[in-house]
Order: structure tokens, then C-alpha cells, then sequence
């Protein structure tokens, strides 16, 4: 049974048996199971998922990092070094709809839960498996974390000032961007498997994942045949001034408003000329076309920046907005956490932990039927051993009892 | 039939009626088209999807950025401003399990093509929607590019250097990172009417889906209760040094490689002392610890980076990936476009395009049964106005030529 009834219609019934850790996988089953899937997270009973100790907010508590990427799953502790204890993964798995798993390169294989191993006992597991390098990669043994792959995936490349260095973004890219391409197929899979009972093996490798986000950046290079550069806040493709982070008041390390005027749309220059108070220079041929205005590109910016400079930026996203300019204040995450918009909307919402206490974190972006998918706690280590095990493998009280006495669960 | 037979297996009989522009939109009915769904796009007789003009690459062809997010697709062309085209897309409509649009806000809406009305005629239709803020959003009505909501969604607030402006990633996540969510969403709405036969409406808001994307930075906030800070290359989340970039031979804007050691495991260090040839400093109490090394982080740095300039950074990616420390070398996207190894593994497969020649193009990244997605070309402008509206609709061909005649398609 899902943690989720409300949701349990997408993925009711359907059952995920979770051996992954940190974040890119997390983000991948979490989706699954926000949807309404059965997700078992399998933990080391010392400890469990490292993740729970990443960025720890109490001691001895659940982190915060741990909470955002396990909501509404469940948890089971089995230590798979133990003979018992991979004897009951097995089992597991041989009941399970999906396996999802992304240990450093070989060690599920060592484990003897490789995706031979599981489909002999369960051909119609979808089995999928994260790793940092493709198989086949000259790196393919490399261990990889969201930094590597966000460097060695060209994302990095592409991020920072023109005279700067390569600047790693600070999304998670690497993990739940990972993630995200993962889950599709999974559920791709899923689609499939409903009508034939066919399973398979899927693989992800974080690298080639962050090709599917910088794709922008290939037509570029496919367009000049040399690599993307960076370009600070502005486009890779070419100059559309005005366009890039322009400051406002009171000048803190935020305090910038996002103005784009489109190549396409040359209303875009006149509007925002207007709403600056500078319909003077309507017409004025050093800033007419998008030519002219790439040649004064500094006049430009200077002449937007005098006017954001003396207003504060959700007011200057407001007003230049309002005539159907594209515009974006650059919020930080303080004043997104604070904003009671992304909460009433259910963007954002409060998980009630019982160890934790209340954590206001996003949930599911997507309104399904006008609301957002519900957010359960994730789970206390080892939370639901006496459920799954027991929902799962028909166990009973005194053999789940006696397994935690052997330590072995 | 989708234009793509071996894929077909996994979504094969959806049909999916695509009137999405662009990127955010365009990016999830893709991945949808390489899963085998039969995606129509609905396209302008004058030029299409402003996508096909975008970047482009030689005058009068689709752009490279249009082939990007547009494989595996069909496209038709209707005049939705003539009374006739509309009724053909509502027709189509009725006959469609999934539709899709990102047009700007109220647009969809005045061509009597809400959810209501195409629910109306088609109870069982998956109805999804991208706009740049969400409905009840202050910013509802805004005008949205990618741009504007990696402003407004956090991302650009903690991207940059840490005494810098805020820092556009060159990812398009406003647009594709969007994309992946609502195609994950379409894909459990999907699952559920596999078996219930019931359709929804789906939202998404390019700002809102930012935040899935940067949720460790709200981990932080949790944690010390203020924004989220920029870190240049560095963690959000405190000091691990070393871990940064690291320049190398020789000094091009992307001679750098990723080296990170991680604060859980010890040996990182170790193993990188000894790679380096500075197996000396193994013990030495100023660089012992984690704590130790925060405290030294420029020592530290100049420690590996005199190291890492004497080599190139695939070579040092190499050395020291190999003794089991993550690293990875920062390449770029002409670097990622010619190495073999991509195309080799099907991450990277060439689009075979009838005016625009061969085009290398990363495709769907996950394997699937140790192989990846076939890609196909995307539609030339209204190349399957005969057989969509012959499949769709049981139109001859004579009536499919009176009404290109008529100027409705």
C-alpha cells in the first residue's frame, strides 16, 4: 500500500524495491513514488542511506537532504552483507515490479543481484541502474558525483563568466537531472510492461545524462564548429540586447531583474523604452535594430541598469512584465522559501516528520486535475520492516522480531 | 504508426496531439516521440514552429535548435485562425489520447481550445499545459522564456562566483528541465488511463519546476536560515577541500579537471596525495582533516593545482579517477561533439535530415536493453499533412489538396 493514497491512482499497485542512495537515484524512485507507487527504500541497518547524514540538520536527526529526496517512501532495513539478508533481497526482488539501484561501478554484481541474477527469478523486472560513466566509457569504473558529471558532461563548460573559469551551476544537475531522465523510462517501461508483461534492463550514466540539458549549446557549435563559450548571464546564442541580470535596489547580492527582449519580437525594445521613461530614444537608429543594439550593446545595458538601479526588483519584474516584456526578478532561495505563493499553490509544502518536525520543501511541481500530488514523510530508518516484510514476504511478528534479534534487518 | 518502429514497443498507439513551441513544451513531447507515441505537431502554414527559425543554420532551412527538440515527431499544418483549421485540430482533439501546448497565457484559451472544450469531446484526454508562472501565481499573466524562470525559480541566485553577479547556467533548464517533469507526469497520467480509461489536466510552471532542481540549496536555507550563496565551482554546502576546478596544460578556457574529495571518506585525500607525488604530506596534522583543510583551502588548492597544470585534463582525470577519487575533466561541447566514444555508445547519433544533411545530435541517453532509442528526423513543415489527416481523420487525398488549396493547411 502506497504512503499516498490520494495519488495512489497513477502507480497504484505498482512496486519499487529501492536500493539507492544519496541523490540521483532518491530523485528518480521519489517521483515514483509521489505518483504513487509502492517505493521500498533496502537500508544498512548501520546508518542506512548516507544521504541521511549529508548536510544533517540535528544530530542524531534525519537531514534535511535526506527528507527533500525520500519523501513518501518506505524503509526497510536489511544488511545485505549478511547471508539471510540478501537471501530476503532476493526475495524481494522476485516480487518486485521495478529494482532501481546505483552503487559504485560492479558492486551490485558482487552483491549477486546483477540483472541476470534478478531476472532469472522475476523476467519481468524492469531492473534500472545509474551509474557515472556509460558502460563501454573509458571511465566506465570511475566514481562519479553531481560535480563530476556536471564537468565531464559539458555543463560546467558552458557556465561562468567569458574571461572566468568554468563555474559548476548550483542545481544538482547531475543528480536529479539524472534522475528525472531515469524516471521517464522507467515509467516508459512501466507503459509497455502493463500490456505485456515484458521487463528490462534500463541504464543511465550521469555524463551522457547532461548532454540532454546543454543540447542548446550543440546548435551552437554545430552552427560556428567550435565549442560552446560562456557567456555570463546572457545567451550563448549570439547578442539580444538588452538581455542579462540588471541590478536594482538596494543593491544586495540578489537584488537584479532578468530583462530578455527577443530577437523575434521588436515590440519587446519599444515597450520596454516606454516603461523606463525613455520613449525618447524610440526610433533613435544607434538602437533600432537588433543589429544596431548589439553594436551599443554597453549603451544598452547602461541605459536599462539606470532605471532598475532605482527600483527594487520584484517591482521592476512587475512593471516591465506588465507591458509584455519578458522579465524575471532573481529570487534566492530564502525569499522562495518565504514567498506564502508557492505554499498556497502547493508547490511548496510542509512535511510533517515525526522526529524532524515540520520542513517546508518542494514538493511535485505538476497540478494534476488542479492540485499538486500530496507530500508524505520519509521514513524512519527501518520504519517499515514489519509492514513490507511482512506485506511483501508474508512474515509474521515473531520472524520479522527474530530476524532484528540476529541483526539481520 | 510512429515514425520510429523500434521504439514503438514502449508507447506504440499513443497519439499525441502537439501544438508546442520552442523548447519547454517541445522537449517533453520528444522524449514521448522516441518512446514510440505517434506525436503530431500542429504547426503555422507561414512557417511553423518559430523553433524552425531559431539558430538557424542555413537560410531557408529548419535551425539546428528546431532538429533538436523535434525527432521522432509528424508535423501538420493547420491555420488556426481560419474557422475550418480550427475545426480540424478540434476533430483531432476528439481523437487524440494526449494533447499538449505552452502557447503565452489565455492563448489556448481564445482559440476554444481550453480543457473544458476539448474535454468536452474527449472526456479520456490527457490535457497538459506549460506556462512560465502558475495559475494564482502574482506573475500568471507573465511572458516566460528559460531565462526568465531560472531567475525567478532560484537558479540563478546560487550560480556564479561567490563575489559576483548572479550567473545564468548555460543549461536550458527553464525550458528542458520543464520539459522532463511534465512528460514524467503525462506519463503516470498515462499509466492510470491504461486502466481506468480517465483523463486530466496537467500544469506546469517553468518557475515551479525550477526548484526540483535546486533543493539541496533549500537544505541549506534550512539549515542556517538565510539565502543560499554562490560558490563559484565549490559546494553550497561548506568546505571539502580540495574540490573545485583545477587548471591544466595547457591554460585553454576549459583545460580544467573537477577533483573532489569527498568529507565521508578519508582515503580521498590520501589516494590523492599519493597520485600526486605528494605522499609526503600523508599525516601532516595541517591537512590531516576535514576541518584541518578548510582551514588551509588555498594551501590546499595550490597543493593539487600544482600538480594538475603539469598535465593535460583528460590525463589527469585519468591518474586520478583511477586510485578511486572522483574526478572529471571539464570538456566542452566540440569536444564532447567529436569524441567517438558517444556515438559509439548511442548517446550521440546523427539525424539523418532530408534538406539539412546529416546532424550529429545527443539522443536519448538511457539504454534500454543495452541499447539506446533509435533516432529519426524531425517533420519538414507539414510533411505529413496527407497521412495524419488520412489516419486521423479518414481524409482522401483530394480533400486533403482542397483544403491546402483553400490555404487551411
Amino acid at each position: 500500500m502506497s504512503a499516498n493514497p490520494a495519488a495512489a491512482s497513477y502507480l497504484g499497485g505498482v512496486r519499487i524495491l529501492d536500493l539507492t542512495q544519496f541523490e540521483a537515484g532518491p530523485s528518480s524512485t521519489e517521483v515514483l513514488a509521489w505518483l504513487g507507487a509502492e517505493v521500498v527504500k533496502v537500508e544498512n541497518p548501520k546508518g542506512g542511506d548516507p544521504g541521511r547524514s549529508s548536510f544533517r540538520g540535528a544530530p542524531g536527526q534525519d537531514s534535511w537532504y535526506f527528507l527533500l529526496f525520500n519523501a513518501n517512501k518506505k524503509s526497510v532495513t536489511i544488511d545485505l552483507k549478511s547471508p539471510r539478508g540478501l537471501a530476503l533481497v532476493k526475495e524481494m526482488a522476485a516480487r518486485a515490479d521495478v529494482f532501481v539501484e546505483n552503487f559504485a561501478p560492479g558492486a551490485i554484481e558482487r552483491l549477486g543481484l546483477g540483472y541476470e541474477a534478478v531476472r532469472a527469478t522475476n523476467p519481468g523486472i524492469v531492473y534500472a541502474q545509474v551509474k557515472g560513466f556509460g558502460a563501454g566509457s573509458p571511465f566506465e569504473r570511475g566514481l562519479a558525483f553531481d560535480m563530476i558529471a556536471q564537468a565531464a558532461g559539458g555543463v560546467m563548460s558552458i557556465t561562468g563568466e567569458s574571461d572566468g573559469p568554468p563555474i559548476k551551476p548550483g542545481t544538482t544537475l547531475g543528480d536529479t537531472g539524472t534522475g528525472m531522465l531515469l524516471a521517464i523510462s522507467i515509467l516508459g517501461a512501466l507503459y509497455r510492461r502493463k500490456t505485456t508483461g515484458e521487463g528490462e534492463r534500463l541504464e543511465l550514466a550521469m555524463q551522457d545524462a547532461m548532454l540532454q540539458y546543454i543540447r542548446v549549446a550543440f546548435a551552437a557549435t554545430a552552427t560556428t564548429g567550435a565549442p560552446a563559450q560562456r557567456n555570463g548571464s546572457k545567451l550563448l546564442s549570439g547578442k539580444a540586447a538588452p538581455s542579462g541580470v540588471y541590478p536594482c535596489k538596494p543593491g544586495g547580492p540578489n537584488d537584479y531583474v532578468y530583462v530578455y527582449t527577443s530577437r523575434a519580437n521588436p515590440a519587446h525594445w519599444r515597450r520596454l523604452l516606454e516603461v523606463i521613461g525613455r520613449a525618447d530614444l524610440i526610433g533613435d537608429p544607434r538602437y533600432e535594430t537588433v543589429q544596431a543594439r548589439a553594436q551599443h550593446e554597453e549603451e544598452v545595458d547602461a541605459i536599462v541598469a539606470a532605471w532598475t538601479r532605482q527600483h527594487d526588483k520584484r517591482e521592476a519584474m512587475r512593471l516591465i512584465s506588465a507591458v509584455g516584456v519578458p522579465a524575471g526578478a532573481v529570487l534566492d532561495t530564502l525569499e522562495l522559501h518565504e514567498d506564502p505563493d508557492f505554499e498556497q499553490r502547493g508547490i511548496m509544502q510542509v512535511m510533517r516528520h515525526a522526529e524532524c518536525g515540520d520542513f517546508k520543501m518542494p514538493a511535485w511541481p505538476v497540478r494534476h486535475g488542479g492540485r499538486t500530488l500530496p507530500l508524505a514523510p520519509a521514513p524512519l530508518l527501518g520504519e517499515h520492516n514489519e509492514a513490507v516484510l511482512g506485506d511483501w514476504l508474508g512474515f509474521g511478528v515473531g520472524e520479522v522480531a527474530k530476524l532484528r534479534q540476529d541483526g539481520v534487518i
